[in-house]
């Protein structure tokens, strides 16, 4: 495996810095297809001294690489060529977790962690109801290919989607139960996005470190009418997920 | 100031956590202008003594609203309320930063960093260039309100876009000296986006302590027979930009 790294040819006469051609080198080796997800990196002594360079080097390119998601460190384990990201399309269509895993080829799971009624002020404002109104919240963490991606943290009126409760939302998305039960209940989402650190609990569900970075989407579904459906906040791991958007000239 | 912090009344028969109560009271403070941008929070231990609970509490809520970026925490002088997000536009409509700082009331500045020909392998590639091309290279620095909100690099092909290089970017936008110079240069832009860490010497260009969360945004636009124009990095400070999105079912 490691036979790759001596045709890194490191040049001290160019202007780029060292880290930054080890660097390059990298990304060029993962986007051939040579280096692959799962694959060992040397440790920082083996590439010193394969590469000749300082340990600082090796350590900023693995701190950027590890950064962008193009490495995964393991404690006790090491350091590997990490996944590709996945690449969604969240802030370009309306459309469900399941089928957008599914449309990547990736198998989409869903666990619910929690589905009740309760008192949520905070919500039912969201949701322009009154601050004690009756709220369906609904804890879901779901997959893609059996790696957990986002968690995600659902409200709703119970007055008005009480029949919600009786279905099955692991097997099923929201989206999907709410055509069925109510006939095409969502028309416009507004969605709102932040960046955020995992905090502890946060990152035990979603397996990425305490601390890493996240993003955090709140959104809100209307109807065509124009009244709130649902309100959510999705919060995705940032070293598994990208998101892309494509937009035209008016 | 600290009037305010007596009227939060902890209830302890709730199932909801003290910490929690006691941050969405100052969101609520926060959102109904009580308490304003800039106004100093009491320190940890005069919040436990007017309100009665562990410093743990306090620590709890007040880590969750300064990763939320509702209050700002500045070395040596305390906690503060922190000004509300810029909530940008960037992911529904192509518009340049100006204006949309502008339509938003504030006042957008730019700093030229550095605006040069050079080599740029990775750049090239993403053009559709020769691995060799020259390319021009512009790193900027963008202000709302005096505040760095983006740091931003950008590439061109510099045998198509040379006469840029005469254009003063500081006083106008890329986009405006595009359609001037070359006319509607840029019909589709396809943004990426990331969550990352910033390193040190970004967190310095951006004010933001090193390791704070930032958006990663690359965007690649197009000419309207798709010909590459630009490819651009854009890093923006998460505790200021939030991103705003709507979208319709098809």
């Amino acid at each position: 495996m490691d036979a790759i790294y001596y045709q890194c040819k490191l040049d001290r006469k160019i202007p780029v810095p060292l880290y930054y051609q080890l660097k390059q080198f990298m990304v060029d080796q993962i986007e051939a297809g040579v280096l692959k997800e799962g694959d060992p990196v040397p440790s920082e002594e083996e590439l010193c001294s394969i590469l000749n360079v300082s340990r600082a080097t090796i350590r900023q390119a693995f701190s950027e690489l590890v950064n962008e998601g193009k490495l995964r460190r393991q404690k006790a384990k090491g350091t590997f060529i990490a996944k590709p990201k996945i690449q969604g399309s969240f802030f370009q269509t309306i459309s469900s977790f399941n089928d957008e895993m599914r449309a990547k080829g990736l198998v989409p799971s869903t666990k619910v962690l929690d589905f009740r009624v309760a008192r949520e002020e905070e919500a039912a404002k969201k949701l322009g109801l009154d601050a004690q109104a009756p709220i369906i919240h609904l804890k879901r963490l779901r997959y893609a290919d059996a790696e957990p991606m986002v968690f995600v943290e659902t409200y709703l009126s119970y007055q008005k989607y009480s029949l919600l409760l009786q279905e099955n939302l692991e097997e099923n998305s929201l989206y999907a139960v709410l055509d069925k039960c109510y006939q095409e209940a969502v028309h416009k989402v507004s969605r709102i996005l932040h960046v955020e650190l995992a905090d502890r609990p946060l990152a035990r569900l979603l397996h990425i470190d305490s601390g890493s970075p996240i993003y955090t989407v709140a959104t809100s579904s209307f109807t065509k009418a124009g009244q709130p459906v649902a309100y959510s906040i999705s919060k995705y791991r940032g070293d598994r997920n990208e998101f892309r958007v494509d937009l035209y000239r008016e």
